[in-house]
């Protein structure tokens, strides 16, 4: 049963945005993380049960502290490494939440830093490669899309795109 | 590697459409199958490293024989069962394929028998209840839904759903 329950393979990722603003999370917490360094969205694992809204909602409500009231779902990525396995994320972009964002969650989040960017100076950031190309989409295209990334190591060596109308 | 890589909690399922009906399956083929007697789309398992699309076109063609050439995903749902864990279903519908349809096809898939059903005689079928419920949106909605669906053996015991503007 338990191995029928397994969802370790499936995340949500979200950008909050406000005043044409990323909410977007640094991450240099976890020494362990497959993200140290990187300047990602805020979201992580579904837990047993949950639906992609669920994980979506108590996710950021663990990173940031805000509960979302406004968010819409993007795009569905496939992820392939040869280091780290499949994932299937569910992206997300949301422009209304209730909660303050204080400064000490700020600085403090258990994961990160979080740290409001300007859309304008998102690719300035030491971002993913597959992670450029989906945000690409997200600032230019309303219409939902799926997109396969495949990895060996930190480089993305192939890419997929399908935009649904 | 191989743990990180597993996907079996991962579908699709495609109706695919022409002169207003669906092409259903009734399940009848195989004894072992969870769906056994009842009348579903077509799809399956994701195979390693595979998305959604690539999932949707291999098992639509395994099943069918034919090639889809127009396609939409219209929902995600989320299954929690007591007895069959947790699924994550990439839902499609199709309106366009490449192939034809033989009448031997029709009555010998490996998983079941194929027919066209008018979409008005759908409900009249033996569906799972879950299932009743994303056709109903299917045929009423032209908007991205999320869905979960929550069973206990046979019975559908919560549902909720996020339909996306």
């Amino acid at each position: 049963m338990e191995e029928k329950q397994d969802c370790r393979n499936l995340t949500t990722l979200c950008y909050i945005e406000r005043k044409n603003r990323y909410l977007m999370m640094h991450r240099v917490a976890e020494k362990e993380d497959a993200n140290q360094g990187k300047w990602i969205g805020v979201g992580g694992h579904f837990q047993v049960g949950e639906s992609p809204e669920e994980c979506l909602l108590r996710e950021v409500k663990e990173e940031t502290g805000v509960t979302l009231t406004s968010y819409r779902l993007r795009g569905i990525i496939t992820f392939v490494s040869d280091e780290w396995g499949c994932e299937y994320m569910y992206l997300y972009t949301a422009d209304g939440f209730e909660g303050e964002l204080d400064e000490q969650r700020m600085e403090s989040c258990r994961e990160g830093i979080l740290k409001w960017i300007p859309k304008k100076e998102i690719f300035f950031l030491n971002l993913w490669e597959g992670d450029r190309l989906f945000l690409k989409l997200l600032l230019q295209e309303e219409k939902l899309f799926s997109m396969k990334l495949e990895y060996q190591g930190d480089r993305l060596v192939d890419s997929d795109l399908k935009i649904y109308g």
